[in-house]
């Protein structure tokens, strides 16, 4: 989803940008023009999520996939090839499986199951290599809706996280991390582009047998400007930062965030017997409420009936099945209302 | 440029693509809508280029620059890593500056000056190395404004072709090549996705050292879905290769482009004491008219009279000087007139 405003002016700037008679996709990356425009997208970024000066911003063609080869690529080295991972749903283990093909991963943690209840690592249960190249981890995990309320102390191991589905969702201390990406589908575009933010020590030689678009120098180097750079995907990125502005920043999302999901795992767990959620409730995530019916030939019913009401893209992901609520920043609060009130009325017919 | 008919109809469906009340950048990439249009793309662009069902048609996630690497990580062997490029201009370099970090390169053909006019080399002044994984050539470099006319013969040698300023140009047979790959934002489309042609028979195991998002196959086995794709740059994409068959196909727009740059080329040639152009006749671009005025002081007065006209863009690139006129296919013939009518004033005016 993306916010109507953002789509309204992009409708509206489409032949025309700033005036200039052409459309923002057919202006040169390396004129002033599209460089202002760049420049104002990372100033706006640093701004809502208080990116300290000692930190990059870096804009990456393709989704965050590539971050999984980019990351060991240019992370490890030579002679430093031991990297730490939490594995805890599918985006992290497809971050380990292409990280082992480059160095030597250890599995710092996983999901503990108790009692048919999932549940992330505590930070004392993970086993922690403290000669670590970094420790990567994926702070939500959107299949099965798991998130990490915390931050994992790692001591002087850097700390990498891949903020996909849960950047800009809530207010963090980017200080905490040594480096975050993000595609920016979720909530700061379209697909197409990811955000890396990396602090400035740890951009160094890459393995020596990494493309050269594969490594953080070429793009620090270049502003973002090696090679042409997907100028729409960036402009669009702006014109929602400039709306999370507009909303009073990653606070109130954050508050509101926090407002729907409450509103949904309330509705859940006041429908016990009937709605079933699986994680632990300090592990819940904020953005991807994901629960199934109790009895769950009632899936396809629940979904046609949705998708009548207007409620749509509710299939839980090909490998969880259920049900998945996903509440990005751009889902207004009165939509989880709408979806709230369904639940109640479909669980009171059918319970 | 991209075709004003395109821009258009992306501003009408922005909020509301197919009467589904979503933009086409909120669909999700694995489901039936996005899955329709894509598959839609690619009919498309074997229809408009006479791709034979024997190639791959991929779309890649960030611009040709990619391909530089890919090529060589995709195309040569542990045991076969010698490959043959002619380096042409400043992205033929470019690909032989990354290519010879995974390979053997020779350099089998340069250009060649002769009497200050440079001209491309001929089948025969070719140093070919039979035994070459591959052959990598540049069609078109938009620098120098020199344009290969034909097709290398290479025998049993793939050739490899980046085709990211002459696609769709004009016509050509795919049967001619092994593989051809183009970023989109010169004639289909916006920057952030290319598109690669490649012969079914050239997809096999990447060197092993390849990131899994930079080997063809991941592409190949997952429709272009291994992760999110570029969904706006396609579904552009797809608006311009509609745009392209309502032109009436290649051959028109070709018939197009050449009367275009022959208004252009005949202008200059009768200006010759006035402009410049030190490509062979033979070798000239179709699309990337470059020359420069003999009184070089005269280049920023006429690049202001001409934007004052509205004739934009005309600044040469910074590595060359002078002025360039890109005609790429949105370029309307209009265009071209108006700027070849302010030629004839300004040479008369200071010649």
């Amino acid at each position: 989803m993306i916010p109507e405003e953002v789509l309204r002016q992009a409708q509206e700037e489409m032949l025309d940008w700033h005036g200039l008679g052409v459309s923002i996709m057919e202006l040169g990356h390396r004129g002033p023009e599209f460089q202002a425009v760049i420049e104002q997208v990372e100033a706006d970024l640093r701004e809502v999520m208080g990116i300290p000066s000692n930190y990059h911003v870096l804009f990456v063609a393709g989704g965050a996939s590539h971050q999984f080869s980019m990351v060991p690529l240019n992370l490890l080295s030579e002679h430093h090839k031991d990297a730490d991972y939490i594995e805890t749903g599918i985006w992290s283990h497809k971050a380990v499986v292409e990280a082992k093909r480059y160095g030597n991963i250890n599995v710092a943690g996983q999901v503990i199951v108790e009692n048919g209840i999932h549940r992330l690592p505590r930070q004392a249960e993970l086993k922690l290599n403290p000669k670590a190249a970094y420790l990567h981890y994926t702070p939500n995990e959107t299949v099965d809706g798991i998130e990490f309320h915390w931050v994992p102390k790692t001591g002087d191991v850097p700390l990498v996280a891949d903020m996909t589905s849960c950047i800009m969702s809530q207010p963090i201390n980017v200080n905490d991390y040594q480096m975050i990406y993000a595609g920016a589908q979720k909530n700061v575009g379209q697909a197409g582009i990811t955000i890396v933010i990396i602090r400035e020590d740890l951009v160094k030689e890459a393995l020596a047998i990494t493309p050269i678009l594969y490594t953080y120098k070429a793009y620090v180097e270049s502003k973002s400007c090696y090679n042409t750079p997907p100028t729409y995907a960036i402009y669009i990125s702006g014109l929602v930062l400039n709306w999370i502005k507009k909303q009073g920043g990653v606070k109130a999302i954050g508050e509101r965030n926090h407002r729907k999901a409450k509103k949904l795992y309330d509705c859940i767990d006041q429908h016990k017997g009937f709605y079933v959620n699986k994680i632990a409730p300090d592990c819940r995530a904020l953005l991807n409420v994901v629960f199934s019916l109790a009895r769950e030939e009632l899936t396809d019913e629940f979904l046609n009936q949705a998708t009548q009401l207007g409620l749509t893209n509710l299939r839980g992901h090909r490998s969880a099945g259920g049900i998945r609520a996903s509440i990005y920043n751009a889902m207004p609060e009165a939509g989880v209302d709408c979806l709230v009130e369904f639940m109640r009325e479909f669980a009171k017919k059918n319970g």
